[in-house]
């Protein structure tokens, strides 16, 4: 399984200053490439933060993307902290250099200029008018959401993996009824995820979801619960079908 | 200031099967009350990274908010990470297991029981229908939205704060164009907190926020600013006003 983990930079967002919307953006993104999305983490401008999170995001998921913090401004923060995760350097990134001249022509004073200015060790992995350096296993994307969204949307192919299965039963009882069946198989190495959400009102009291990439696993496991867990309560069952955002409204 | 962190848990959030609102309810909340969100991390229901977050969160914050985990099935672990993240055993809390018992009367099976399991050493901080504990100073709410918003409804008076003033500055130009002078009035110590929002259309270009619980600093920083970036692109200053929810559709 692919594995990814997102790091959302900005005061702004944890005051409630700017409405958070990256994180939905990244999980709709995910789910239609198949990858495993393990953790997102909103932190402030702060680089000893930055540093820290990013690092223990790099050294334990596959790929890391982070939102925000690359702008101009004082409390852009997040190039100095990815540089010091890795104890390296910042440095002026001659190609991204141009581009800001090129754009911002006379506009292009120092303070624009250091837009250019990345750990030392980047990629430039999207030379358009808004650069996208990646380090190590980091892309570090702007926070602006239409930019943030049409750069993950570049980014796409590098998480995409098999697509994941869900199979669903619906409910009309407490989840605690069912509760020590759904442990029992849940161990019985199936080789599926199994989940279990509660609701307080509508149409079912409790949804189950069987997961997995192999459809002939979610199968199995379906039947089996369709056989053990108690008749009287079982709404509906929905056949395996591939995880995405279509199916979310549900 | 009172520090606050979150650790939000769920698979289903992650996988994008459930679409997270919480986060909004907990910076709004927070906003109202003065407090200052320090950090929000969305894990999965995974008794180790259960641990390690809470714990880290525990020892840098002075109060820690956990949502979902806590139902009767074989997916709710965050009774575990808990107790995990400080060593101590899962034990019976008995007036929780009261309070299953008159709710799920014939219902209360031992799964149902088994939301009475909580860290030895928990406090039981709301006897409602839906129990809540603290295990030191994290709060360990469920998940389900409404519940969720209730229950940090009733804690809100523990994250009060001193409010928080804002007063604001719109310009017309690129935060190129003021970075400098705003990197130097940011470095004056003057007992604020100076953030800048770019915007790409609509009609300003940049937001620049000046924030403190002192609303004389918050004044005399406006007024540098006014003085010190430049008038040409200065559209309007907004005066400080007490931050709150609903100043966030802005």
């Amino acid at each position: 399984m692919v594995t990814v983990a997102a790091v959302l930079i900005g005061d702004e967002i944890l005051s409630g200053e700017v409405e958070e919307t990256n994180s939905r953006v990244l999980v709709e993104t995910l789910r239609a490439t198949g990858a495993s999305l393990g953790r997102i983490v909103i932190i402030p401008d702060d680089p000893d933060e930055i540093a820290r999170e990013v690092r223990h995001c790099s050294d334990a998921y596959e790929h890391v993307v982070t939102s925000g913090g690359v702008g101009p401004t004082h409390d852009d923060r997040t190039m100095e902290g990815v540089a010091k995760a890795f104890g390296r350097p910042i440095v002026r990134d001659p190609a991204i250099a141009t581009i800001i001249k090129r754009i911002l022509k006379d506009g292009a004073n120092e303070a624009a200029l250091t837009m250019a200015d990345v750990p030392e060790g980047s990629h430039l992995i999207d030379a358009g008018a808004y650069p996208v350096v990646a380090y190590r296993n980091i892309y570090i994307l702007p926070g602006i959401p239409e930019i943030f969204r049409e750069k993950l949307g570049y980014l796409r192919e590098r998480f995409s993996d098999a697509p994941t299965h869900v199979g669903r039963l619906f409910l009309g009882c407490y989840e605690s009824v069912i509760a020590t069946e759904l442990a029992a198989i849940s161990r019985e190495r199936l080789g599926v995820t199994i989940g279990s959400y509660p609701r307080l009102s509508g149409e079912y009291r409790v949804q189950i979801t069987v997961k997995s990439q192999d459809v002939a696993a979610v199968e199995h496991a379906l039947e089996l619960l369709r056989e053990r867990l108690p008749a009287e309560h079982l709404l509906r069952v929905c056949p395996p079908e591939v995880s995405s955002k279509d199916d979310q409204a549900r």
